[in-house]
């Protein structure tokens, strides 16, 4: 562990793309190196990649090591002076520009900001509407567009349900509504009546007792509601009326958010509606 | 526009990296071509591998014109599978690999999963935490722990202060609550009692008057409410009032949700709790 090293994460826009590429190369190196992971957004003008190439190299100077950097600068004079730095320069553009352009024989635009601006009014309009329906439509909030739902994630109470619907609306500008199984459905071992006529959109989310336990633990500490054992038997009932029901569902305790909202889209066969 | 050409993004994951970093590739094109985007995620055993070959090779024979493959395949027999298909392959982690190998003087752990993996249970928490937190002070809901927010989005009402809270916590982790300016602030010129002693942490949020007219009259049709001359009022005032009070603000007329978030990340001097 004795290497220092940092990552930058250089972009003339966002950075997001630079960030979520360079953070997942450098985990497959965080067995034995620690990284210091810097974001420097918006370095849109020679005085910014300047300042940025100062920046870099200082740490540098105090790592003993070179940085590396990830960077995706559409504008060529901004990445000549980004690679003037005391570092690994890992431009994400250069690198798979020159292959494209060859095989699609016509030249980038080198324009900045195609992906993640807001001149896509219709996936900023998209989006908006998403989320605004995962809002209105959380946790069986409202009933009156259900019907309207791209799909209806059901389970116990506190499952993640919620974060889920956020990230479908929100990344893939998908209508997600969810709706809790409740004890009373348990008693009578049929869907809640208000969902029942919309079972191709149902997807089912569950959970580990232990681990609901322990979320619903913290919001209403000591309950009944949060004992182990009621824990395990919503969690035992709810993936039974789901398997009785056809209902596929998934297991949120091994699975990040992104991989449960991927899943279902994939699963589900739902088209993203925005990038 | 004669060209037809498809762009693949693989991965034995959520492929939500190569979706991210191909589709910003490809719109460097897309004034000249138009792509047909296929996301292929969870390609993680070897009949899943040859079943995506054999798609990519489809395509191919329909298009005739070879597709564009992103991949982020950790594993390197699932990367020699699709390496045999009949298309451009740009391998995001063969690509940048090696160079990291070579200058870190390490192997890489070639583990699946590192990014976007439910395995870091402190990230997981810490964005649940937050995206509750958003959702539990969203405009203006519960004023009860506002001063543990990170940063309190103001702003007049229907200006995109949600979204852009859940999107802080979704995809840093930020506590981030709203709260809404309203006439009777305006006709004050003060802020509202309750986040008056918490300026350190207010951002502002505008829009121009005509988006905002659009929005709350898909919201409220024909109320005086979603008026031009309403909605140019509230904006004009609650841009006074965020000036008088030295609040830093951004336009969200022509920025995009990532790119607010990000910049008030960066100028608030705010650090991401997750990746």
């Amino acid at each position: 562990m004795a290497q220092k090293r940092s990552a930058f994460f250089v972009s003339d826009r966002t950075a997001i793309t630079a960030q979520m590429l360079g953070h997942s190369l450098v985990t497959q190196f965080s067995d034995v190196l620690n990284f210091n992971e810097i974001t420097l957004p918006f370095v849109d003008s020679v005085e910014k990649a300047r300042a940025a190439v100062e920046q870099i190299n200082r740490e540098a100077a105090q790592d003993g090591t070179r940085p590396l950097v990830f960077s995706t600068l559409v504008q060529a004079e901004l990445a000549t002076i980004i690679n003037t730095a005391n570092a690994l320069i890992l431009d994400c553009f250069d690198i798979f520009i020159r292959p494209m352009e060859k095989e699609l024989g016509v030249p980038a635009s080198h324009t900045v900001g195609r992906s993640h601006s807001a001149i896509d009014f219709v996936d900023y309009h998209q989006r908006m509407e998403a989320v605004n329906f995962a809002l209105r439509h959380d946790d069986g909030a409202s009933t009156r567009e259900l019907a309207e739902a791209d799909v209806i994630l059901i389970g116990v109470s506190r499952c993640g349900k919620t974060p889920t619907c956020l990230y479908l609306a929100m990344q893939f500008g998908i209508r997600a509504a969810n709706y809790p199984l409740v004890p009373e459905d348990f008693s009578s071992m049929r869907l809640p009546a208000q969902i029942r006529g919309l079972r191709k959109t149902l997807y089912g989310v569950t959970i580990g007792p232990e681990r609901l336990q322990q979320i619903r633990n913290e919001r209403r500490p000591g309950s009944s509601y949060a004992t182990l054992s009621n824990c395990a038997f919503e969690v035992r009932e709810a993936e039974a009326l789901m398997r009785q029901e056809n209902i596929p569902y998934l297991d949120v305790t091994s699975k990040s958010i992104e991989e449960l909202a991927t899943t279902i889209l994939h699963e589900a066969k739902l088209t993203r509606k925005i990038y």
